[in-house]
C-alpha cells in the first residue's frame, strides 16, 4: 500500500513527468522509498521539468528535486531528506550511537565518495558517449569506478547490507549504483550487483517507484 | 591555541606527509577545523600515505582519511565527522529544526552537488592536463561548473554565510570551493571568492591549517 496521503504532515516534491531516460531514476524515489520503508505518510508536490515553478528556484539552488517540507522545516537535497526521515524512525537509522555512526558514513560515503564516479561514467556513456573526449576519457574513468566498487564487493560479500541491517545508508548507496545497473563494470563485482537486486526486491523500494511513474503516467509529456 | 590534547576523547586520523599539492587539502582538515571551531579537544592519529596501515584499511573502504574515533563510536567520510562534531555543539550546527534542516541541506549540497565538480575540474587541469581528453572536456565541464556555482553567487551576495550564521555547512563548502581557488572560475563570482576567503580568515581555519601542516614538517618525506 502507497504512503501517499494528500493529508500527510510531509510533502516531498517531484517532477510531473520526466523524459524515458530519467524515468525511475529522479531522487524523489529516495526519500519516496524510505517513507515506504518507515510507514511514514507522504503528500507529493510535483513540478513541470521544462518550465520549473518560482517555489521550486527559490527553494533549492540548483533547481533541483527532491524539496521537502515537514511542517515549518524546509529541506532539499536527497541526503538531507534521508537524514531527517532517518531521525523519524529507527527502521531508517538507528539510535544506538555506533550503528548510527556507521550507517552515516556510509550515507556520505555512498554521495561524496561513490555517486561522483556514478555521474561522470553517465556522461561519458550516455549523455556525451558520441563526443571525442569521452571516449578518450572511458578507460581511465572505468578504471577509477572499478576502485570505487572493489572495496564494496569486499563489503558486501557475505552481508546482505552495508551496516550490520538495512539502513538509509542503503537506500543512498542502492540508488547510486543502479545508476550504472546493466554495465559490465557492475556485472565484473558480483557481490555489489546481487546488493543493488536486493535493494531493488525490496517491497518498499518497488512501491516508490511505482507511484514515481504513476505520476508521471498521470500527467503525460508537456505539450509542444 | 589547538585544540590538540592527546588525551582528548575524539581521535582524528590524517596522514604524516603529503606530497606538496596536497599540503592543506587533505580532508581531516574539515573535522579539524569544526573542533577549533566549537573548543572540542581531539587527538591525532597519523597514518603513512604511501603504506597505508592495516587499521585504516580496514576502517575505511577507499583507504582515505578522516576517520574519526569518540569512544566506541568509530565514523568515516568528513561529511560524518561533520555531522557527529555538529550534533556535540550548537556553534556548529543549531538544535532548532528548520535552521538544523538548512544547515544539513546545504551540508550535503557541498558534498553531493559542488564537489563532484570540482573533483572533475582538479582532474581536468591538474592531474590528467597533459591528456587529449582533458583538454577538449576543458570547456563543458567549465560551463558546469558554473551553473553550479552560479545559485552559490545569487545565495552570497549580501550574506556572510550560507545558513542564517556559521555552521558545518560552511566548513564543508569552504573547503570544497577552494579547491579551485585562484581559478578564473572562482574569480568570475565575486561573492563566493570572497565568501572563502572570509572562511578561511578564521580563527579556527587557520590554525586546523597550521596543525595538519606542523604534522607534515615533523615527519617529513618517507625514505626511499
Amino acid at each position: 500500500m502507497s504512503m501517499i496521503d494528500p493529508q500527510a504532515a510531509i510533502e516531498i516534491t517531484g517532477y510531473e513527468w520526466v523524459p524515458d531516460f530519467a524515468r525511475g531514476f529522479v531522487r524523489d524515489l529516495r526519500p519516496r522509498w524510505a517513507c515506504e520503508e518507515a510507514g511514514i505518510p507522504y503528500r507529493e508536490r510535483l513540478a513541470n521539468i521544462s518550465d520549473k515553478p518560482d517555489w521550486l528556484l527559490a527553494t533549492q539552488p540548483w533547481g533541483q528535486v527532491p524539496i521537502m517540507r515537514d511542517g515549518d522545516v524546509t529541506l532539499f537535497e536527497s541526503g538531507a531528506t534521508l537524514m531527517h526521515l532517518g531521525e523519524m524512525s529507527e527502521v531508517l537509522l538507528p539510535s544506538e550511537p555506533q550503528a548510527r555512526g556507521e550507517a552515516i558514513s556510509w550515507l556520505f560515503g555512498a554521495f561524496n565518495s561513490v555517486e561522483p564516479a556514478m555521474f561522470e561514467f553517465t556522461n561519458v556513456t550516455v549523455f556525451a558517449r558520441d563526443q571525442e573526449w569521452a571516449k578518450l576519457r572511458r578507460p581511465s574513468l572505468e578504471e577509477f569506478v572499478a576502485r570505487r566498487l572493489a572495496p564494496l564487493e569486499q563489503r558486501l560479500g557475505g552481508r546482505d547490507w552495508l551496516a550490520d541491517r538495512f539502513t538509509i545508508a542503503d537506500i543512498a548507496m542502492v540508488t547510486v549504483l543502479r545508476q550504472i545497473g546493466g554495465s559490465k563494470l557492475l556485472a565484473a563485482h558480483p557481490a555489489v550487483e546481487a546488493y543493488v537486486a536486493r535493494g531493488m526486491e525490496r517491497h518498499a523500494f518497488k512501491q516508490a517507484m511505482a507511484d514515481q511513474l504513476a505520476a508521471f503516467d498521470r500527467h503525460g509529456p508537456p505539450e509542444m
